[in-house]
Order: structure tokens, then C-alpha cells, then sequence
């Protein structure tokens, strides 16, 4: 684990269960839960288990491990919420954008024509991250 | 191979040799070039050599053999660049922001302050390009 971990981050807390989610998928290797500040509708967070700070300091087969979930993930995004299209990405470090300091991937689905919101920066509603996260279930 | 798929799209004629690219590195697997209209200097694309549109129908053996390169590379842009941090962002589609119908994934150094360009926007000089491919082969 980096010495730049810090294992009580957000995200190590969900991980652990301190704090609750809402919860799209796990498995041993990873979770996927609903951002609480989605930039669109059906905005998922990938979270592998194994502590990283992020993709710079990552276990390289941990990262192989993430990417057939996150193209599961993609798919079910396009198909639960009728998108024209998905974006796939993931920050590194304070400069890039990242405000979460445990690795997770970001899989927002796009509707041609509608901008996404702001990265990071306003709470959705508890019940509208529930109905999305039953749509993406449902879609898997 | 997806029947969505143009053998003749740009990034299948520069991994055929057709075309000319600022090559970075280079596997079975992959090849790695200098997005020739860059967002930041240093911006590269990784593109699997297996045909696939987008990381939709991707094949999930070949993602997975992606994410260890995408590392390396990530943390030879952040030395190379002397960056802040790293961007990794990969399209789906044309509402998405995908220009090109052959999966790559951008990864693109960050300096503290410094707004990207536009994507897909302004060609880059040549001598600049083939400069920084170089600095990135010092790096890896």
C-alpha cells in the first residue's frame, strides 16, 4: 500500500461499510456504487478493493481485473438509461480533478445534445440514486 | 469483430502502417501515439491492435492486457511533463465525444492551473510532437 494511502478516504469507508452506499454491483475484486454527485443520470463509481490511491500507484493486476467490470458497467449505463452514448474516465491527483483519494473509475452515460453537470459538486437526491441503481441492476 | 466496425477508420490504417504516427511504445497488444491534437503537451492514446469500436464491444481479454500499459504510460507522462497529474478518459460514441470508431484511451498530463484545450481541436506541430513523443520513451 502507498504511504500516501490514507485508509480512512470516503471511499475505504464505504468499502468497509462505515457509511452507507448505493450499491450496483460487487464482487471479490471490486464495488460499484451510484455517485452522490452524478454529472448524469446513471453515474457509477468503480471502486476496486485492494488500497490505491489511484491509477499511478495501482497493483497492475488489480487494474486488469477492473476493466472487463467497468465494460459490464458501460453497457448496462447504455441500455438502463437509453443513452446515446458513454464516457469512461478517471483522475489522478488534485491537479486532474480527482477529490477521492482511493482509485475509482468513473462511467457516466450522455444523451446526444445534454451537457453534463459539474464533476463533484451537487448532491442528488437518496431516492432518485436508489431508482437509477435499480435501473442499472436490472440492466446487468 | 463488431459489424460496426470501419477497417478504414484512421487509427486501423496507422496500426496497418498506412499512415504515419509519433509512436511511443509499441507491444503485441497495443500500440501507444501522440494524440496529434493534443489537449495538454504529452497527451497520447493507447490503441489495442485487436479491432473493436469502442470499450462496448471490446473484447474483455483484451481490456484487460490495456490497464498495465495505461499505467506505465500514465507514469511516464507525470515524470515526463514534470505534471501535476494525470487524466485517463476513453469515449463511446459520437454523443460521447468519440471522434474516431477504433477504441483508444486518452491519457493526458496535468499541470496545477493549466486548462486543457478542446478536444480533437487544434493539429499540433510536427517537430513539437516528435519531441515530446521522445521525452515520453526517456520516461518509460
Amino acid at each position: 500500500m502507498s504511504p500516501d494511502y490514507d485508509p480512512d478516504n470516503i471511499f475505504a469507508k464505504i468499502l468497509r461499510g462505515e457509511i452507507p452506499s448505493h450499491k450496483v454491483y460487487e464482487d471479490d475484486d471490486c464495488l460499484v456504487i451510484m455517485d452522490v454527485m452524478p454529472q448524469a443520470d446513471g453515474h457509477t463509481l468503480i471502486l476496486p478493493k485492494a488500497p490505491s490511491r489511484n491509477l499511478l500507484d495501482a497493483d497492475p493486476a488489480v487494474l486488469a481485473t477492473m476493466m472487463p467490470v467497468i465494460q459490464k458497467i458501460a453497457r448496462a449505463a447504455k441500455t438502463a438509461f437509453n443513452a446515446d452514448g458513454v464516457v469512461f474516465r478517471q483522475f489522478n491527483e488534485a491537479a486532474s480533478g480527482q477529490t477521492v483519494f482511493h482509485l475509482h473509475f468513473h462511467v457516466i452515460p450522455c444523451v446526444a445534445g445534454v451537457r453534463f453537470k459539474a464533476h463533484a459538486a451537487t448532491m442528488e437526491d437518496a431516492d432518485v440514486l436508489a431508482e437509477n441503481a435499480r435501473k442499472l441492476i436490472a440492466a446487468l
